[in-house]
């Protein structure tokens, strides 16, 4: 460590970038500075160290400013091309981009689409006046608009006009507007489908961009499907006239009378929803006409289906892996603009660490100085203070590192006096041993058998006892004393790291709560109780292959749940669609004319004494609110017995309200196959890695450890009291006190998080990675060499945000 | 070609073999001859010089047929440790191993598969008197018992005990035995659910190897299928307690009233079957329960039904690969072991012609002598007479071609006279024509929209007149005016040669027949008309991806049958144990008290003057005969309201037999789980390789050209007379005439064949193969180098047998 012994290093001038801040530049010309030519950027600012020390810094905290715009812009994968181009620019970049405007834009788009409880078909306890909720929406649409001239302030005019998703919202905007003011004016709510489009407000949201990712895979996946999808429609078709022609002459049969009912059947019979029921009338009259039936759904079902599925999941298989390789080289485009903007003619091998440190400042401003200074010294591998370019690529790999000092203490009570020590050692070691644990399974599957025969024998009756059952309190005791040894064996922080712990510890604690509940007789918390069996789930920690899955299952957590939020969206657009066409046309003895008629009956005859009520209860499978139609498009997503809602539906309205339907389930299965897709690739995907990287079975995230000597600490905090006074050192000189204390001389920090998907790809296709790469910077080098940085940083980008503008939309 | 001057090689004595065919020696020793040492096969048959020629071609005849029965065992994947290992064995392996032997094998599985058409509950037309079917029954078993002495014989006693698969077929042979004595003794039948074991006498035979394959991949996907499996129903237990403690107190709700209920109606719940039915109930008392059903199927059904997908896909992956690979591995040991009965001492580098003669002639008696010397041809890549082991590897490979001389002519009308050749010539050209493919696409498309708007026209009534529609006489005359064209353009057998022709040639002459059927008034053949849309299909040439999908799809076929076979043989055991059980107890009106009650109603009332008959139908899916209890099953299968059939059954028998029908559903959702991952498998594969190949785009399978001299086929014409008479030779004559008349010295040979998913697997492991190869050839070597044949036959199998014979059972 050659430059521990120049502390000087760190109080080294400024120095003069080799690239300057596009920012700056337009500044100083509006300020009629020293500059005279905009387009300077090329000739890199001769003559800079006759500029004050202040001036000096003032333009590096704007090379700062935009580097850290770059390196966020990388991560979020936002193109270059709406990289802000001059200080106007930047200040409204500035002012969208923080989390406050987020949460302004979210706010906003969810208040748009709660408006759907309150208006005309509302939920009857959330109803609104028309005057109400139309403010309401003016109002919502106002700080839409405003958003929206903040972000053209920031992209310009141009850019604005070329990026579709802004467009495509402005027109939506355009349209709700009027619409909004068109109820105000007439105090009545017209039909108003438009209001489906108000999805496209939350999908624009920065908070939405896993969703929007979600669709554009949606739609690039759309044509092979589609090809797949018409072949199915194709071999419909056929059969559709074949059965109308073979099964038409049976009057008794009301499935094939028509062309347009053999068609519609057909396609329900793809869904298996009618299926015994459609084949029967036939199968009456002559056993041998199940052939048609058998070889229909061999065909359609277990083939073609199928193949809808390979061909999705083939699809997705390849965009998954084109969209992990332009990331990841949208980033490192990315890396080469932030660095080029911090290194220093002086020393343009590296960032030096007052750089870096101004960069964090804007990058990441909640970091600590510690922090700051740990994220330098992990990134740096070589012998220099300076960080070079190959180092600064692992940046976005280090930077999301959790630093914390390296325990000297193994336990929590290592301090504490020598019987006591001794005691919680004992309780440590119990709580680790494997006894332990596997007697506490036993009891869990004990206890889960014990519940099974104990509900088995209630058979109903009078199951809410007043007493408080013997084997609840014995099992809840024994839970509670394992508890209890766990935290005082491990220590509370620790013992509420791990995942399953956290939940052992809920789930025991809702047990709790059920047992106070019943001892006290609060009838509404009774359902607590029967929370109880999912103890059980703790015995899957025995197998390898279930922590594997359930390992798997947390790391796709995010992404499944942004797939849901995307089925959502879906949901709400036909859900508003719905309500606008069939709301209220179904109600109890609606469609007695139809096929469905039993499925909507509800009679109320008295057979003797008794009132026996008949229902049918699909009456209830209605458009008449929002939350209704969610609960509605789910049992029409689940296909079972969907041509009974849709049937009911048909028979109160015309019959081109079949479409609305058919086109629904077509939407779903896309979004389904999708899904299923995604389980199989990732855990395909999953699965490959494991097998690949066998020893290294136990992972726990990302680790690296750093350690620090005194002297640099001591360094860091001169350099911050000369830079931004002493607030930021507190912390650092804690470190220092820590030091004498335990007469250390150095101190070791643990830098930890979690893996990501993104990890897992970087390990497997790590031969690929290497190739592209070169590819990359083959590309690069033919354009501009990094060398001439000034122009590289207008022709290098272009090729990169041309190729990435077909993706960029939605 | 420096041999070809050498026409005397074939002429040369047989040469003394380096090693001796196991039976040889046998046979010698039974024989009193001249060897006195049974095992003496290390020591290379020295002095054979002196014997007689004949006796020397007794020997190589020996050497042959071991060497083709090892090629088969390669190619047929058995294990070598059932090689015949002496004469009487021999004597037992070749009358089992031949196509009539097979046939015997399958009609007497068949016959007794089919005896259930006639027994107990049987198809009323096919009733036999338990006397005479009893009787069919002891006479198919024993020829059962023949086939297994035969076999007996053959593997010797040892081998044959373990051999499981042998075993079971053995037990379950002596059980039917026992079962048929009993049956005619007692003159009635009993409860014979072992009847449902027969399946494994269809299993057993050679030609049903694919099923087996299956069986086996089933099995092997087993184990992390019931994990995941177990997984799904600890959810569901979970569930259930939770439904139970929920939903309970509503007494309206009959779906949740017991535990077992709950459990139950969870289990349909996750086929979807009685979805939102089992939530009405509750849901109309308080709309917040569907959360408790959404939760449930989000987990159960659109994850853990993935995840077991995803698993059975991955392993089912896994195993295709390692399958290719030892398959792959063990024909190249087959073929070392052939190879080294082939060299002799004097020539040890190869096999002459001679002796691979020799050999085909055993392998495939009815391959001619031209393609026998032209197979030799192909194998042999050196320039001398002799093929080395290297060249021999292709054997498989090469051994499948079809020979056909390449044609002079190019079209078949090329010997006409100049102007029916000129004539013939333009319509070649026309029908080769893009606008001439166009114009009939278009007419297709014509025809196909007709069809459906006069269908649709036609809304019922008299639509099978007595007078053929004009239409239907316009496209008929247009298709046949183009089959014509293109049978005089292409000539009859390049015409038929394609897939697609041949279909378009069977439709239209079934339209035909369908209008011969019309004009006459033959009322029974109406229902060929509605074959017509089939021609639509025609369309789908047009575009790439689908016929890449066709492609693959016949590529698919054999396998997808076998899958359809093995699905076919558990319905088969499913469909004896139901209707043993289940026979006759559904009937109309049959279920009154229980809840599905409406479904099997059979009403009769009058309504004014009218019978209006109110069927359920669904008494028509139960158990009666083996035809109906097979539809049934199909609608199990298909899972949509299976529930109904097994509410009927239940309420007429004990509440166990809903075992039955989980079972079933469990096995049925295994067998679905592998077709799907086949097909995503395939065709994932398919795309991949498609993808790898993109330049070698159209592919007519395997094509190899070979020309051939004439003083080489002079040479083979002397080679045969000298060994076998002129009986061989008279083709290799003709084609001595043939090149005579043209005035050629030689003729080129094209050798063709279908490409397998062997020979894409090839393509696509190419480099991992080399590896296995090597890995291979090490281990051999490093056991016993090929230099010492004879310990080589010995050594080096058992290590080959050992590690598969896990694998041999079933």
């Amino acid at each position: 460590m050659q430059w521990r012994e120049q502390p000087a290093i760190y109080f080294e001038d400024y120095g003069s970038p080799v690239e300057r801040s596009s920012y700056l530049i337009e500044l100083h010309t509006n300020d009629g500075g020293s500059y005279d030519v905009i387009n300077d950027a090329s000739s890199p600012a001769a003559g800079d160290c006759c500029v004050q020390q202040s001036s000096a810094r003032h333009n590096w905290e704007m090379n700062y400013q935009e580097a850290a715009i770059y390196l966020q812009e990388g991560e979020n994968n936002d193109k270059f091309f709406t990289h802000p181009k001059n200080a106007k620019a930047l200040a409204a970049y500035l002012f969208v981009h923080n989390h406050l405007f987020y949460l302004m834009e979210l706010s906003t788009a969810l208040l748009l689409l709660l408006l759907s409880l309150c208006e005309a078909p509302a939920v009857p306890m959330l109803r609104l006046g028309i005057f109400v909720h139309a403010t309401l929406e003016l109002f919502a649409l106002i700080v839409v608009v405003f958003e929206l001239s903040m972000k053209m302030r920031w992209l310009g005019f141009q850019t604005f006009i070329r990026h579709k998703r802004t467009m495509v919202k402005t027109c939506v905007l355009f349209v709700q507007f009027i619409e909004a003011i068109v109820v105000l004016v007439r105090q009545t709510s017209h039909v108003r489908i438009t209001r489906a489009l108000r999805c496209i407000f939350l999908v624009d949201c920065r908070y939405c961009g896993a969703v929007r990712r979600n669709l554009r895979q949606i739609f690039q996946s759309l044509p092979p499907f589609i090809d797949i999808l018409l072949l199915l429609l194709f071999f419909m078709v056929i059969f559709a006239i074949l059965g109308f022609y073979l099964f038409s002459p049976n009057h008794s049969d009301p499935y094939f009378n028509t062309l347009e009912n053999s068609l519609v059947n057909l396609f329900v019979l793809l869904t298996t929803s009618n299926f015994p029921d459609v084949m029967m009338p036939s199968y009456a009259r002559n056993p041998w006409s199940c052939v048609f039936f058998i070889v229909y759904l061999s065909i359609e079902l277990y083939f073609i289906m199928n193949l809808l599925l390979a061909v999705v999941f083939d699809t997705f298989n390849d965009i998954e892996k084109r969209k992990f390789k332009s990331l990841l080289l949208h980033k490192r485009t990315a890396i080469q603009h932030a660095y080029r903007l911090l290194i220093t003619k002086q020393r343009p091998s590296g960032i030096s660490f007052k750089h870096f440190e101004g960069l964090l400042r804007f990058y990441k401003p909640r970091m600590c100085a510690r922090e700051r200074y740990l994220t330098f010294k992990a990134l740096n591998q070589s012998n220099t203070p300076l960080v070079s370019l190959k180092d600064f690529y692992n940046f976005y790999e280090v930077v999301g590192l959790k630093w914390k000092a390296k325990r000297n203490r193994e336990h929590w009570f290592d301090d504490l006096p020598r019987t006591a020590f001794l005691i919680f050692k004992g309780i440590n070691i119990l709580v680790n041993s494997r006894v332990f644990q596997y007697t506490m399974y036993t009891v869990v599957a004990v206890n889960g058998i014990w519940i099974l025969v104990e509900t088995f024998m209630l058979q109903g009756g009078n199951f809410f006892s007043r007493n408080v059952p013997w084997s609840y309190i014995v099992f809840l005791t024994i839970y509670g004393v394992e508890l209890l040894l766990k935290t005082t064996g491990l220590g509370p922080v620790e013992y509420l790291s791990s995942g399953w712990n956290l939940f052992d510890f809920s789930v025991t604690l809702f047990a709790f709560l059920g047992l106070m509940a019943l001892a006290f007789n609060m009838e509404p918390f009774y359902f607590i109780v029967v929370l109880r069996p999912l103890q059980l789930l703790r015995l899957f920690k025995l197998k390898k292959r279930y922590r594997n899955v359930l390992d798997t299952m947390f790391e796709l957590f995010p992404r499944m749940a942004s797939l849901g939020l995307t089925l959502l969206i879906f949901y709400y657009c036909f859900a508003i669609v719905g309500m606008e066409f069939f709301a209220g046309v179904v109600y109890p003895n609606c469609c007695n004319t139809s096929t469905v008629a039993d499925a909507y009956r509800w009679v109320n005859h008295t057979v003797g004494n008794k009132t026996v009520v008949e229902e049918g209860y699909y009456y209830l499978n209605n458009f008449d609110n929002i939350l209704n139609s969610f609960v509605t498009l789910f049992e029409l997503t689940v296909v079972n017995d969907w041509y009974i809602i849709m049937e009911g539906v048909t028979s109160q309205t015309t019959h081109w309200s079949r479409l609305y339907f058919m086109i629904f389930y077509i939407v779903t299965m896309v979004v389904m196959t999708i899904i299923v897709a995604f389980i199989l690739d990732a855990f395909v995907f999953r699965m490959n890695y494991t097998r690949k990287n066998q020893d290294s079975e136990e992972d726990n995230g990302i680790v690296l450890e750093k350690e620090i000597s005194k002297e640099e600490v001591v360094g860091i905090i001169e350099l911050y009291k000369r830079i931004s006074g002493a607030s930021e050192t507190a912390q650092l000189q804690k470190i220092v006190l820590q030091m004498d204390k335990y007469g250390q001389m150095s101190t070791v920090f643990l830098g930890r998080r979690s893996r990501t998907k993104s990890d897992l790809s970087m390990k497997m296709y790590e031969e690929e990675i290497q190739e592209w790469y070169e590819e990359h910077s083959r590309k690069e080098e033919t354009q501009t060499p990094l060398q001439e940085p000034a122009s590289a940083s207008n022709s290098s980008v272009k090729p990169l945000s041309l190729r990435q503008r077909s993706q960029t939309v939605i």
